[in-house]
């Protein structure tokens, strides 16, 4: 049952106990989303706790810090933040997956596991969501609050760039920076989008020296090999976030990020700089994702595959 | 002397056949500023056109398209935009140096050069001095006018990252995504950010994976060769911007881009990411530029070069 603000805060009201759980392969979003939550409920008088099923990277320790220590119990309320299927709880899912309790989200294909859940597709990120509903039950955020909600929309929107982001987006990061003039902000934005680990940093520029190119540019690839993701210190943090380098240059209309798996397989992510759905062209694989964003897994030699993928690019490029 | 916005919309009314002038090795700021001028000039009736000592580049054709074909008239007022030195306007300072009769900037260093300014140094951007200016003015900016002030006020402040972001310039964004839904922000930062020539992302490569590591990573160094800037393809601007990638790294605190010049002296270009006072360190090269962002010129053979500057680093690293 999708329900409003009204709802969600008696909802919250009426908690006790609560576990918040957020999606596998933690992002900034769900672990600002999931913390921010936390201080809410805890002006609230209501004791809760974060989980997920990895670990949080170590450069959310900004966030994550204030649970280190916080004493265990056992859960009365559970509340999902940024998670759009249960499936996305990795190893929890068997343990709260048919328990959520209410669901926070802006993912237009939530699947509605939740009993009630409160969701905004037009929100650039759950954190807006939650600042929104903040805002409307006139709870006091917590600098630590503040930076949970900045830190979510932030790198769910690319920082301002991409086009999920709203006036409303803006607004409220104008609000926070008026409110919350002790917050350095430009040290967030740092850590999020600059500071990158020498392993990084190193298999970035290995991806980029071997990229190629297709129909003139149109199409680039970039290979990271299983050889290049086990070398010494590479963490799997690291190999997050490539994909978007594949289609950085200009006249690119295509990009796709070809990681070799163990197994043998490949996992190839697709970016779209303008107006090729790669969904669809994933989806030829048995993939999917977004029109701009997607993904499929293929089996093969390297060569087969990269002949495969340039030849449904091609397709979708009428080429 | 400085002005406030009443006195600057009388010196605008009373313009006629005006010359604006932008800063050498022109920016999204000083073009933005510029022809987002150039618009409101238009709209009172006044003509005037935007020229720089230097050629605009390719990927600003967006704003400076509109100029294309505009009929050349003897200037009559004089105004400059962003630019904080009379000595910055490169070749036309001597025909033009001395007879500003309005600035409009946010630079603090602004020399007072014109004989009247309108300076605001809190803002990200002089875009934002104009934007502020239109609205004070009740101005009915244009949808160019509106693409011309967001591109000068994501490029100055980072993409809203920069510490010189205030919370007026995210209002200032909403206020122009909820004014203006039809203009593609989005494509706007893709061409800013995203989008690079292929010799960009070669030399990008190229530098990063010869980067040098001093102090346990407090400093790199990378180094572009007069060979590599000259290689077929290259285009000055493809080595503009490289320096913030020399302190990428976790754990880095200041980074040195080396571009060899072709008289065979070096640009030395650093960046501090937090309290390392890189001016200081320039100022003793005979250099200088902001806490965090500075520069200085040495002579002899690149080894000896990197030496005083390790040798220096290490000294304001207390090392």
């Amino acid at each position: 049952m999708i329900i409003d603000f009204e709802q969600t805060a008696e909802f919250l009201k009426n908690c006790r106990d609560t576990v918040i759980i957020t999606h596998q392969s933690p992002d900034g979003d769900c672990i600002g989303a999931g913390f921010a939550l936390r201080d809410i409920l805890d002006t609230l008088g209501i004791r809760s706790k974060v989980i997920c099923g990895d670990t949080f990277p170590e450069r959310y320790s900004f966030i994550t810090d204030v649970q280190d220590g916080a004493e265990d119990f056992e859960p009365q309320s559970v509340i999902s933040v940024d998670v759009a299927d249960k499936k996305l709880m990795g190893g929890y899912e068997s343990v709260y997956g048919n328990k959520v309790g209410l669901c926070i989200d802006h993912h237009v294909s939530n699947t509605g596991y939740a009993r009630k859940t409160l969701l905004n597709p037009d929100a650039s990120a759950a954190c807006e969501v939650i600042y929104e509903l903040a805002v409307y039950m006139g709870v006091k955020m917590s600098r630590h609050c503040a930076e949970c909600l900045y830190t979510g929309i932030i790198t769910d929107s690319g920082c301002f760039r991409y086009s999920c982001t709203g006036w409303r987006t803006h607004e409220i990061a104008g609000e926070m920076m008026k409110n919350y003039p002790d917050i350095d902000f430009a040290l967030i934005n740092r850590k999020m989008f600059e500071e990158k680990s020498i392993e990084r940093v190193r298999l970035e520029c290995g991806a980029v020296s071997g990229m190629e190119s297709f129909f003139d540019g149109k199409l680039n690839i970039l290979t990271v090999t299983k050889e290049e993701l086990h070398k010494d210190g590479v963490k799997p943090d690291d190999v997050e976030g490539l994909a978007p380098m594949s289609v950085q240059t200009e006249g690119s209309e295509v990009g796709i990020l070809i990681k070799e798996r163990d197994n043998g397989s490949y996992k190839c992510s697709f970016r779209s700089a303008y107006s090729v759905n790669v969904a669809e062209i994933c989806a030829k694989f048995g993939g999917g994702g977004h029109e701009k964003a997607a993904g499929c897994t293929l089996k093969g030699n390297l060569d087969e595959v990269k002949t495969r993928l340039v030849g449904a690019v091609g397709e979708a490029l009428g080429l």
